[in-house]
């Protein structure tokens, strides 16, 4: 049996402190951080339930916590943003491998530029992990409704590794692509490409956490245009189904009025793939021409 | 059965929206906010989770979100901060009272001036309420580490209201004053105090929300310092075990080297008790002279 303090005190033993004495990050009633700077401040939060979001047969606690900080980061890189600072709370049942679930929080802070500097740890029947990440924009973040009929639609990759790699999980299928695995396991947030698309003049912007048709009806209904779709990039190794209703992919999908700004901001990064355009009819996604059914995840109660 | 996306509407529309066209609260991928502004960023955040922190058979779930937001507020009160703004995720089972739950925490962060700009609902087998916040402070926060021996150690007003109130709530007694039963169901951050205490020059200050033994216990380790009590003070209708052990009272025990600053700072507010002094060794926690057990809550795994 180990107490709280002492489960809190080896947590912040094997996360990084903070960079200079004018902060404090775990161990005070907050942290304490220089005031963000920039033109905008950005605040979210995200959980994953276990059982729910993750499958802890499937993948280790550390990817499960690798998840939940990528997933607050990505809400960030859908703005453009820069991400800032995490937060990271933790309910659990007694048993919960607290050093494998903090190694990929940790992790993904590194990779994310996203450092954890508080939080809090309780009991509870079922883990939770809630990230909330405070992130900045130099100029203005861009929206889910800015949208205009005829701007193009993009997205920044190909869609549906994140579930084809589920389904390899699933069917513990021998010889799976790694790259499938990691994209369901460990997905990478966007922040170049968001900030970039934001340069690039994006009038709407949106992470694919949800699934394609779900996320592109957000935008859209937020934006009061249509989208319609000519072609819908695949990963390798997917489905056409896994691309359109999948989810967890934190690709972004943007819409901009000027494909050779695109293409400028875009130098240098994987090249976003043109999908269709917007147009005036409110709320309708088409693809093809014909009308495509809004799938992917949401909870219900 | 209500879908996550007509459930966030249906929240949303119960929550006051931003002041101006230059934010987004709820609805986008992040909040969008203005740059806060002050000489230090506090960011912090707690979680509630039903059946450990809160027993829905005695009080409302409504209480649990209003007490969720009190809680991750008070530590920004216990640094001398002001607030800024909240982010609340939801983790739980069909059938929850959402819209009862929304209106304890809309009531909360209308009471502590923190107003919830976004956040995020998903399906859990069990209620976990977690609020992230931020706040700034206009000067240099007061940590639980600044105490120096021969300070006085002050509490903001008496305690155990919310252990008694808890146990009146558990005995379905008739006729118990409303103060001890609020005390417990929703409690209020002490943001004015917090910041009274700063400027009064506090050297070191923490909430009470663990209980009294267990947190002056942090505050001494983290400063270095024994502390000798002289007397606590115990709230009307309250024992002795209450305020010492009891916890979640929130108030706010802050360490000062000069009383009369203390007086002066605090004239016009409920007037702070001097529970004794801070000494040289380094830990230790006396009561009249003798040993004191720390005692509170502690989460164990």
């Amino acid at each position: 049996v180990i107490g709280e303090f002492a489960a809190i005190a080896a947590i912040a033993a094997k996360l990084p402190g903070p960079p200079d004495a004018g902060q404090v990050w775990i161990g005070d009633d907050t942290a304490v951080l220089p005031i963000p700077t920039g033109h905008r401040f950005l605040f979210a939060a995200d959980s994953m339930v276990a059982g729910v979001h993750a499958d802890l047969a499937l993948t280790g606690i550390d990817d499960l916590g690798w998840k939940a900080l990528a997933a607050a980061v990505s809400d960030i890189a859908a703005m453009g943003g820069d991400p800032g600072w995490a937060v990271v709370t933790v309910a659990c049942p007694p048993g919960t491998d607290l050093g494998r679930l903090y190694e990929g929080l940790a992790d993904s802070a590194g990779v994310h530029h996203c450092p954890i500097v508080g939080g809090d740890l309780s009991e509870a029947p079922v883990l939770v992990v809630t990230v909330a990440v405070t992130g900045s924009c130099d100029g203005l973040p861009v929206l889910r409704s800015g949208a205009r009929a005829g701007d193009d639609v993009w997205v920044t990759r190909p869609l549906g590794a994140a579930a084809a790699g589920l389904r390899a999980y699933r069917s513990a299928a021998t010889g799976t692509d790694p790259s499938l695995l990691s994209a369901h396991a460990r997905p990478v947030a966007e922040l170049m490409a968001g900030a970039a698309a934001r340069r690039a003049g994006a009038t709407a912007m949106i992470d694919i956490s949800d699934g394609l048709t779900a996320d592109l009806g957000h935008l859209a209904d937020a934006s009061h245009v249509g989208i319609a779709l000519d072609t819908v990039p695949v990963a390798e190794g997917a489905s056409f189904d896994d691309a359109l209703g999948g989810g967890e992919d934190y690709a972004l999908a943007f819409t901009a009025p000027d494909s050779a700004l695109v293409a400028t901001e875009f130098a240098g990064f994987p090249e976003p793939i043109r999908m269709g355009s917007c147009t005036a009819i409110d709320g309708e996604l088409l693809f093809e021409g014909r009308p495509l059914t809004r799938k992917g995840w949401e909870h219900t109660w």
